[in-house]
């Protein structure tokens, strides 16, 4: 049974399809931690009202996913510099009615890059011209790497997030090859119609030095499992849904878990 | 820990100084019956806004205690009979959007009285003129009772609450006596000022066929104490709690628990 009781601190988070990796990690830790917090996935009827709620009720921290990433902007009173940099929200901080919003996916692309030592001279081919995929490429950019394709059927967006950041922009991958490859589409997830492709072509695969891929579940995409067996470096999507995670637990209750127990409630929100 | 999923339904609470009662009973009950349900309670910052994220987020269920009861009634979009006969509101349901607000104290004070068989042609001494005392001397009248008055030190709200269902009026209590005699103060409450008093003289608990408390924290006030030791039937207020967070149960979930399981939580709610 929960043992809830009337002086928790609730989090939650906001997505038309919530998964359920953010109320298993976060309510870990709060255990973990002895924090006397809570976590509930929304599904939200309207974005405004359950902006208000958020206000209203007290709510002190909120995950935002797909499709309010852009759209809870206008309600919120603080950009954060990771959110600004993308126009891009996925978290926000409620400090007694006072909202700021942050972008906690670009910061932790941009950690990961620094904690693996990936070189910003990689050239790097990223495929994808979503939400997600600004924070990666503006972490990217932000992180020095200045030699970049975009891969994205749609001009549009392959072109609009491509000049954003004086990158290039190509229909398909082809035989495109970079240093760093890096995979911002549902290509390899689990569930989708593509779940058993690789991203990439494997003589593109094979000319990398590198591999990132942002799809979370499974952690051993096609794409993780065919760079691993070429002996590549990977970053996988669990790692960086961890460590956004991380960042989002650490905005909230101002507490930082240790790395060991970020690797345990990440293990536990994905069992 | 609480192993929350993202599909639970929530349940709530708003008041300015929330209790453990409605989270511990909720709770309980979902845990017992297997519902996928959770419940929090909230000190709202803000009431319209609260309400907002009801809608917003799509709240199933809020009780509304002191001291939102009336202010409620202006953000709801549906007042049930139990609430709009008092203009007094302590549980609001969404369905899918559209809010109904109900009095569940007014329905279990009426329940109580029927289940316990009190003749209806008892005079009543009823102490107290705030929200709770209106929907207790409403399901009083409504049930046949024609003959009371109602104490309370302050003239305009005893004498407008007394002339609403035709009862008299008094500043005290003093000699009155009545066949059944009602504290709706906070007399005897645990932790207040007159924790340890007992609401009515020894000669009007002597006189009286019949006593109702509403405190119910402790169940065993010292007026419930003393009508016990004087071998009077009572109905206690820990009675009126469950049988109103039950009738909340029912209006949130479509489920009535059985009688046992209610006396269960009620047990759980209070240790």
């Amino acid at each position: 049974m929960p043992i809830l009781n009337k002086d928790m601190t609730l989090c939650i988070s906001l997505a038309a399809r919530p998964s359920n990796l953010g109320t298993r990690f976060h309510n870990f830790l709060y255990d973990e931690l002895a924090l006397n917090f809570v976590y509930k996935a929304f599904a939200p009827i309207a974005l405004a009202q359950a902006v208000a709620g958020v206000r209203g009720l007290g709510i002190r921290g909120c995950a935002v996913s797909m499709p309010f990433k852009e759209e809870v902007i206008a309600l919120v009173d603080d950009m954060d510099a990771s959110a600004s940099a993308i126009n891009s929200v996925n978290t926000i901080v409620n400090d007694n009615g006072h909202l700021t919003a942050y972008n906690t996916d670009y910061t932790a692309v941009q950690l990961l890059l620094a904690q693996h030592a990936v070189p910003a001279g990689l050239s790097v081919l990223l495929r994808g011209s979503g939400g997600m995929a600004k924070a990666v490429a503006a972490a990217l950019h932000d992180a020095g790497f200045t030699d970049g394709t975009i891969v994205a059927r749609n001009e549009t967006t392959g072109r609009a997030l491509a000049d954003l950041y004086g990158f290039g922009w190509a229909p398909e991958v082809g035989e495109l090859q970079a240093g760093l490859i890096v995979n911002v589409t549902p290509v390899g997830m689990s569930g989708g119609a593509e779940a058993h492709e690789v991203s990439f072509p494997a003589a593109t695969v094979a000319a990398a030095t590198w591999v990132l891929d942002v799809v979370a579940s499974p952690s051993e995409t096609p794409l993780i499992r065919a760079a691993r067996a070429a002996g590549k470096p990977v970053i996988t999507g669990a790692e960086v849904a961890a460590v956004q995670a991380e960042e989002q637990f650490v905005l909230y209750t101002g507490v930082r878990p240790t790395a060991e127990q970020v690797r345990r409630a990440s293990e536990f929100s994905r069992a």
